[in-house]
């Protein structure tokens, strides 16, 4: 697959050696993404936990403190990777965006439950 | 940390056992976190070389076959780990687009530097 679209987009312009580098990284890429994929997946397997414990207890969906938090150790842990700090941190509220988006239709599910289970 | 946040913002209205439960999910949540941004920090070292390579052999920043063959791939990958494949989706074009501003700015900063050689 991967020798296709090198031979489309990229020809014969480039040197081998340069070709067979752009494909190892191409490889690593590919499975750092595999890694990232399956990493969210059990970041959101955990917040799913945490949505679920919230709305049982009647928490906000969002909570501040923690995230300024986790955005202070983020940055810090991004800084010491040379990864952007700026980079993480909106990294870090693209994610929490999509966990108070569930975090609400977990609430949403449990208030529409707790209402049929009182007949209102 | 993790006891201040849960002292302020969850007071005495959980019960100790609820209570326990978020504490690991966080902790979880924060191993996962920094496991995220050491991935990401990879990520990007080869990306810049992809970027690199690129600015050097004039190709484009952008490949839209080999990002079409990723989107394909990480949404089938999410699908096996139960993730959404509209988040995987979104998440590949939230990293892409920072990709991609990276292998401009290398493509400027190698023509600003070819242009001084040649004494333009």
């Amino acid at each position: 697959m991967d020798e296709t679209v090198f031979g489309s987009a990229l020809g014969g312009r480039l040197a081998e050696t340069a070709r067979a580098e752009l494909l190892s990284c191409r490889r690593s890429i590919d499975n750092i993404d595999a890694a990232l994929i399956h990493m969210l997946a059990e970041r959101f397997r955990c917040t799913q936990r945490v949505g679920e414990l919230k709305a049982a207890h009647h928490l906000p969906p969002a909570d501040p403190e923690r995230e300024r938090q986790q955005i202070e150790r983020l940055r810090r842990l991004a800084k010491d990777a040379e990864l952007d700090p700026e980079f993480a941190e909106t990294f870090l509220a693209f994610i929490v965006k999509e966990v108070i988006r569930h975090h609400e239709a977990i609430a949403a599910r449990q208030a529409a439950r707790a209402a049929e289970a009182s007949g209102a």
